[in-house]
């Protein structure tokens, strides 16, 4: 029960920085854009999520002015460090998953198209259950950019998984070996780059797999 | 790989009536929006999608004139049920399936906001887990109409699950004994009615239950 805007959820965190509330609240709703609104174990949300940032100026810095002052350029990069990190956490512990799979969809017509489209294969139950199966089914894929209803160019469509380029102007490349892709599914962290060849919009966005233990832990819990 | 608009599916349908071709497209238009553009496997899609309906004018009728020709009744009425009987054999053999479920969303905004609606709850893996462990669980229902994005009046909502009434202006009703729905779970054919409170849209869609059978099919193909 975990999605994009997150689900199930309340995180509390804490700094002695000295921040003004305007500017923490930014800072948070940058980290969290790409961070605990970048995961999604099952497309489904929940009701009671929360995420929290406290300062209490015991460190006693100069007071920033704004978001780009440089004497928060460290601490907004530990945040957003901190927050991928807290949110790679919940992913990893998604029910039934073996495999963290990150998402990277670049050329979109926009960033919100890209988001559209990472969330399309993430939440994709046919690319979830062949990552499962350590299968580099890119066909499936395929059919989660299609389906996502966002602007795609089929002849310039790029796949790559673990760093291998699987197909380039929308064909399977030449001597293209599965072998080297299956491969890197046997690992636990997956990785998938798409390029739909419209423009520049890019999100990444973090999912796992889809096993017998997802179905166990919600279909199985009153038997 | 079934979801509205259809998927990796070939139907082809012949009568022998005398129908101009304009006016048969209209009438597989309607008849397709209420069943092969009405149900859902896994929310995945694929791109040979293909329903064709052909008529040979055998049957030396006089040539209807619009839709609404009063000769063209009867065939409508055959036409609608032929379709929604074909795309429910589609769901019924849907990758482990065991049980058809029907969602009725009403009291929507209008029809496309009730299919959206419908369409979140008939899609969620939450929602088809829970069937499948014979589970009353409304409470995944009603996130699944919150994720939808779509108006819906919580003091107001209304859930039933096999006809019985679960909740009514947004609590669980008073002596709702789960018992009777659990007896209506262990059934094939599972109804789920939503009424969201806000205006008179209406829609049904057709799904099925998510269980370890899509997994083994969708993830074990290559072991």
């Amino acid at each position: 029960m975990i999605a994009p805007d997150m689900a199930t959820m309340l995180a509390f965190c804490f700094t002695d920085a000295n921040l003004p509330g305007d500017i923490l609240q930014q800072a948070l709703q940058e980290a969290a854009r790409d961070s605990f609104n970048a995961i999604t174990v099952d497309s489904d949300t929940s009701t009671s999520d929360t995420l929290m940032l406290f300062a209490t100026a015991a460190a006693g810095n100069r007071t920033p002015q704004a978001l780009d002052d440089e004497i928060f350029t460290e601490f907004r990069s530990a945040l957003n460090s901190l927050m991928l990190d807290l949110a790679l956490q919940v992913v990893r512990d998604g029910e039934g998953a073996t495999k963290l799979i990150k998402v990277t969809v670049s050329g979109a017509e926009d960033d919100t198209a890209a988001k559209i489209i990472a969330g399309s294969i993430a939440n994709s139950p046919l690319v979830k259950t062949a990552i499962a199966g350590e299968d580099a089914n890119w066909g499936r894929i395929v059919m989660a950019v299609g389906k996502s209803g966002q602007r795609a160019d089929r002849d310039s469509l790029e796949i790559s998984m673990g760093g291998i380029r699987i197909t380039a102007n929308g064909e399977v490349l030449e001597g293209y070996d599965e072998g080297r892709v299956a491969q890197h599914l046997k690992q636990q962290e997956i990785t998938i780059d798409v390029d739909v060849g419209i423009a520049s919009g890019k999100f990444t966005m973090w999912t796992c797999d889809l096993t017998h233990g997802y179905i166990t832990i919600n279909a199985d819990y009153r038997s």
